[in-house]
This record gives C-alpha cells, sequence and structure tokens, in this order.
C-alpha cells in the first residue's frame, strides 16, 4: 500500500510517520511531502520536497497511485487569521486539489483513496456552545476553523459518492508540544506545562478560569491511526469525528504542574487577551465524544499521565 | 454604482434584471453574465458572456470595480449530481474566484463588495430534520448543497474579516417555473401547477402526502433585494438566511390547482421516486423563518396566490 503524508515534518506529521513506519508491512510504501526534509525519515520512505498548493508537487506526489491519505499539512489558526490568502490556499484550496486528485484516481477505476483529513475543533467559533457533542452545530469564527469545516463537508460529500473514502479527525490542543512558534493561538496549552517546569516564567493569555481541550501527541496519533482503519460502514455519512478530549480549566493544569514540581506554579502569571480566551479558553467542561468513543477513540488517562510522559521523554 | 448579476438569463436572473433595472438610479450600471445572451437587456446594461468558471471572464468582468454582486450562476441539484466536476468548478470553484476578485478589490482600497449570494435549502440533507429553524444546522447530501453551504461558510468568514460585506438567501421551490429542463430535481413544484393547468397530463415523482417548501417568483426577487439592500449591522456574523417559504403538502397544492380548474387535478398521476422524496418532498410543516421575517423578509400569501399570478402572467 502506498500512503502519502502531507505536512510529514511537523509536530504531528513526524510522530505519525515515526507510527506508520513501525506498524508497515513488506508492501507499505510511505511517501512524505513537507516543505522542509522530515527530520528522520524511515528507511525506504520516498520524500518529495515542496509546497503544498502547488500543482507540481501534487501531479510528483500522485504519479503513481496512492491508495492512502494522511493529510496534516495546514496553516495554522493564528497564521491564517493574519494572511488570509496564504490560509485560503494551503487549508482550503491545496486540500480540495488533493482531494481532486485522489477523485481522479478513482474515476480512473482504482479503489477510492482513504483520505484521513487532519480537521481541528476550531470548526466551532466564538462564542464557545456551553455544551458541545456530536450533534451541536460548527459555526467557525476563524478562517482556519471555516476552511477546516468547509473541507469536511466536501469529504463528507466525496464519500457518499464513492469518490474517496474519506474520514476527519477535529483536533484539540496537542500538548505538551515544544516551543517552535507555528502561529497556532492554542499553544498556551502547552507552554503553561513545558515554561515552568523548564524553569521559565510563563505569562498566560488566559485566566486561570479558562477551560480548554486537550490531548497528548501519543493519543492524537493513536485516535487518527485508529480512524483511519475503521471501515467505511463503521463510520456513516458523517465523516468527521472529534478527538476525544480532557476538558479542564487552566488552574486543574497548573495543580497538575504543581503536583510534579511545587516551585513551577510560581513561575506563572495571567495576562487575559479576551479574544484568545474567548475562542481558546471557553471550551466547555459539559462535552461529550460518545461517537467517537463508540468508534474506539480515547481520551488521554489524565493531564498527569500526560506531564509524566513530558517530563519522561524530554 | 456598478452592479454584476450573473445567471443573468436565467429564470431567476432574468427577473432580478428587471427589477434591478426598474428601481436603478442614474448613477447605476448593470453588468450582465451569462453563458448565452439575456432576452432582453435593460437598456445601458453591459453583457459579458462567459463560462462562470472562466478566470477571462472574471478578468473582464473586474476590469473596473464592483461595488455589488448578485451571484445567481450555478448549476441547479439533479445537473451537478450527475457530472461532479462541472457542479464543483461553477458552484464552488468559480464562487471562491468571484469572492477572491472582491477580496482583491477591497485589499486595494475600495469598500468591501456587497455579495449577495443564492443559496438553497438543499443545504439541508437527508433525512431532512422533522423541524428545521434558524438553530437547525444544515447537514447537506447533494452535492450542490454542499458546495452551497461551503460558500456561505466562506462568506461569513470574509465578511467578518471586513473583506466581502457578503449575504446569502437560500433559495425554496421556486414556481410556477417554465417547463425548462435545467436539471433542478425540485422542478415537480413547478410541474405539478403548470402542466395540468395547460390541460396536459403530468406524473408527480413524489406522493401527495409529500411535503414540499415554495416561494413564487416575484417573492424571490424581492426577497433578495432585501437581503441585498439591508445594513450589514442588521444581519451580524451569520450571513444566510433562509427564505420565508409556504410550508404545504403537494395534496394542499393539487387543491388549489382545482380550485382554479376542477378538471386540472385528475390530469395528475403519482409514480413516487423514493429519492427524490427523500430530499425534495419532506421538507418539514414544522418550521420557522424567524429571522428572515424580521430582516423584514417574507413569505408569499398563498399557494392560491401563486397559482393566480401564473395564470394572470401566462
Amino acid at each position: 500500500m502506498r500512503i502519502l503524508v502531507t505536512g510529514a515534518a511537523g509536530y504531528l506529521g513526524s510522530a505519525l510517520v515515526r507510527a506508520l513506519a513501525h506498524e508497515a508491512g513488506a508492501d507499505d510504501r510511505l511517501l512524505l511531502t513537507d516543505r522542509v526534509t522530515p527530520a528522520d525519515p524511515p528507511r525506504g520512505a520516498r520524500v518529495e520536497l515542496g509546497e503544498i498548493d502547488d500543482p507540481a508537487l501534487h501531479e510528483r506526489l500522485f504519479a503513481t497511485p496512492i491508495e492512502a491519505v494522511f493529510h496534516l499539512a495546514g496553516i495554522v489558526s493564528g497564521a491564517a487569521e493574519a494572511d488570509y490568502g496564504l490560509g485560503r490556499r494551503v487549508n482550503l484550496d491545496a486540500t480540495l486539489a488533493l482531494l481532486d486528485r485522489c477523485r481522479a484516481q478513482t474515476v480512473s477505476g482504482h479503489m477510492p483513496v482513504r483520505f484521513t483529513y487532519a480537521s481541528s475543533i476550531a470548526v466551532y467559533g466564538v462564542p464557545l456552545p456551553e455544551r458541545i457533542d456530536d450533534d451541536t452545530e460548527p459555526r467557525p469564527t476563524l478562517s482556519y476553523g471555516t476552511h477546516k469545516r468547509a473541507c469536511e463537508l466536501v469529504i463528507d460529500d466525496l464519500s457518499r459518492r464513492g469518490l474517496v473514502d474519506g474520514r476527519a479527525l477535529r483536533f484539540s490542543g496537542v500538548l505538551v508540544r515544544p516551543p517552535l512558534a507555528n502561529g497556532a493561538l492554542s499553544g498556551f496549552n502547552s507552554d503553561l506545562v513545558r515554561e515552568p517546569l523548564a524553569g521559565r516564567d510563563y505569562v498566560c493569555p488566559v485566566s486561570p478560569e479558562s477551560t480548554i481541550w486537550v490531548t497528548s501527541l501519543e493519543r492524537a496519533i493513536a485516535n487518527l491511526l485508529r480512524l483511519a482503519a475503521l471501515d467505511a460502514g463503521a463510520l456513516g455519512a458523517r465523516r468527521a469525528v472529534t478527538t476525544p478530549s480532557l476538558a479542564l480549566s487552566v488552574a486543574d493544569v497548573v495543580a497538575a504542574v504543581k503536583r510534579f514540581d511545587a516551585e513551577a506554579s510560581r513561575r506563572i502569571a495571567y495576562r487575559a487577551d479576551p479574544r484568545i480566551e474567548a475562542q481558546f479558553g471557553r471550551w466547555p467542561l459539559d462535552c461529550s465524544f460518545a461517537r467517537a468513543l463508540a468508534l474506539g477513540l480515547r481520551a488521554d488517562e489524565s493531564i498527569d499521565a500526560i506531564i509524566r510522559q513530558h517530563l519522561e521523554t524530554t
């Protein structure tokens, strides 16, 4: 099976590539693409460098038919707000163009490509609902979330028509990310844990009462692989699933940090930015991930488990 | 003011152009585009023929800055189901490209274009909800409805950013249309009235118990103009509005036909197609158009009034 991973050099992408290489059978071939060379590509993987919105790159990627795509390349929330054109080209146009390539393969007689898409809980917008469950309407209020939602809709439609076999996982805040600034406005989720535990002062842009949804990198990747492996019949018509997440307050996170390092929590100060707090610090504690759980996806055990794992691997 | 109308030769488009010409001030300029020449363009209107997904056409249309767009060009439900690529190019890609032209105007210093978009109640999919009101989530299950919904989302986002001043009107079945087959699967709404009253037998593809949402052409255009004229502030963040419609059963329509011509209703036979009935004959009688009504949009008085008007003008 030929498996394409876009955004393969990224934080999620490189972890996904490691997991795929670990699982790969003798007949599996990994095709990786990103703007920069992935740090440590597995043996036998082919790497195609390029801009994800470049048709010439797509031409090279699909020169030989592909059976599965993990589409992770994207411009994250803050960067897409700052540069509309860039976000549009990468997050909407490039995704549509990749789906077109997959559709063309099906039309020419191949099995529909299993297209697994990294979506985001940013499909929900401001004001965030007081409860979010599988029946809550996504009403995005960021360009990032708008383009994610539009792609989810197109994936549902192409899957209904049998032109791709799509599925979309809406990621919540993945932590503990490295300090690399990629423009994700939800980055404070990770900073809040990483910075004080590394002995550095940290000014948090949301108040302690803020509430967030988080997942570990390990869980994020396990859920993505689980979703990709499901039979289309198990998914039905609605291909977008929200990743089961821990819903907790910033104060809860800080209390957990304190359990690992009593000093660390004193390094945190707060300077709440109302705009960041409205979109990124109002995730309802009243939430249900019933559909994802029924499909075998899982949330992390606890914030303590996430922090423990972070300390063990850094 | 320079006003662009796409789909200007169509059933809705030509009625809109007549209404705009009637309202136009001395400084208003109409720019009309379609694949075919509009039948009776008003004096002073400029006509640009072309395919709506052709960038060269867009270049010509936007050679001089435009203040308002009525974007009506589209591939309707049945035709978009039959030819995915055509529907995608026209209903999604071309709309995005027109919005890009408007955005480019704003970026270069013009006022945001007032972009009024002909959307559709096909943003709601199968199974149709038992109630539809302003809080009902659109879950399209046709490519046509998927692309309409994706464009609504992008219009909301561009409006939020001040890059266009968008608004979208979701049309219900407009009747009584002429017999021109343009591939609209909801065409039976009109056929049901027009054919028996013209003395012809008619086989209806949905059962008498089917329920439909309808509007007259006159109301459709009045509502579109009303929506286009509203201040952005009145609309707020959600720019898509469902046109107030008469919700009634096919049997109700047939009873009305009978009131005008006792013989006519005997010319109707039924051969229900479950797929057409599921999407086009299950519109809930339990519905609310509260938001549109609050904005000054109106439904027709009665099905009898629609039929009377049809008989007077044919």
